[in-house]
């Protein structure tokens, strides 16, 4: 397990985008911009249990995430790590990371439909680099 | 071969910057943020030919990138597609895309130091997918 840094630690509570890498059944990776959290030193993402990614990180819970200031690209962080899913049958998480990147609650829960049945994916770093886009 | 909408081309061709995706020997993924060009349908990178990324897509050329307007996050397009790897001895396409993302020639080329062996990396997408931050 990985301390992450200060200024690692900003990137993710800032209102930045992340880019979520998982390995699909062909071993190919997958990769999608997500909102994104911290808690301590591990990285959390809201997901609908049924999303690909999901079956992805089951099959295979290799993951890597990178995030930028869009403000500052020239600067990035990658985390690979391992990642771990717990249910949220509330969809708790996805309503915090509405209220951090927009301000209100989750809009997606004023939508009929079935219960999409929330998950957090809790990604436990092994690996944080540092790295200067084009290199 | 798959063509890329005009919309997804637009996101290529402005100053945004992409996340590549490749496999580590062990076959999980890596992740990092990058300049990027389009050529026709094919996206192309520049990189010296003895980064990890260029051992990893000459092992494994499977290869997810994904690109979004920083102005715009919440629309994002994913490329997964096959790398092909071309000498570039002259830095070409490094010069062109820092013209590109900076407006002025490549400052690397100004540092003393070994030769880089640039390579461009030239993605052929097999699959493009339009999604929405976390979705």
């Amino acid at each position: 397990m990985v301390q992450l840094t200060e200024k690692v630690r900003m990137l993710f509570d800032g209102k930045n985008f992340a880019v979520l890498s998982t390995l699909e059944p062909d071993g190919k990776p997958h990769s999608t911009v997500m909102w994104v959290k911290r808690d301590k030193d591990d990285i959390l993402f809201a997901l609908p249990k049924s999303r690909r990614k999901i079956a992805n990180l089951n099959r295979d819970p290799r993951a890597a995430v990178v995030i930028f200031d869009a403000a500052s690209p020239y600067e990035s962080v990658q985390v690979q790590g391992i990642a771990s899913i717990e249910d949220d049958p509330g969809g708790m998480l996805v309503d915090e990371l509405s209220h951090k990147y927009t301000g209100g609650p989750y809009p997606g829960f004023a939508n009929p439909g079935p219960n999409p049945q929330w998950v957090i994916v809790r990604i436990t770093a092994d690996k944080v680099a540092t790295s200067w886009a084009n290199s």
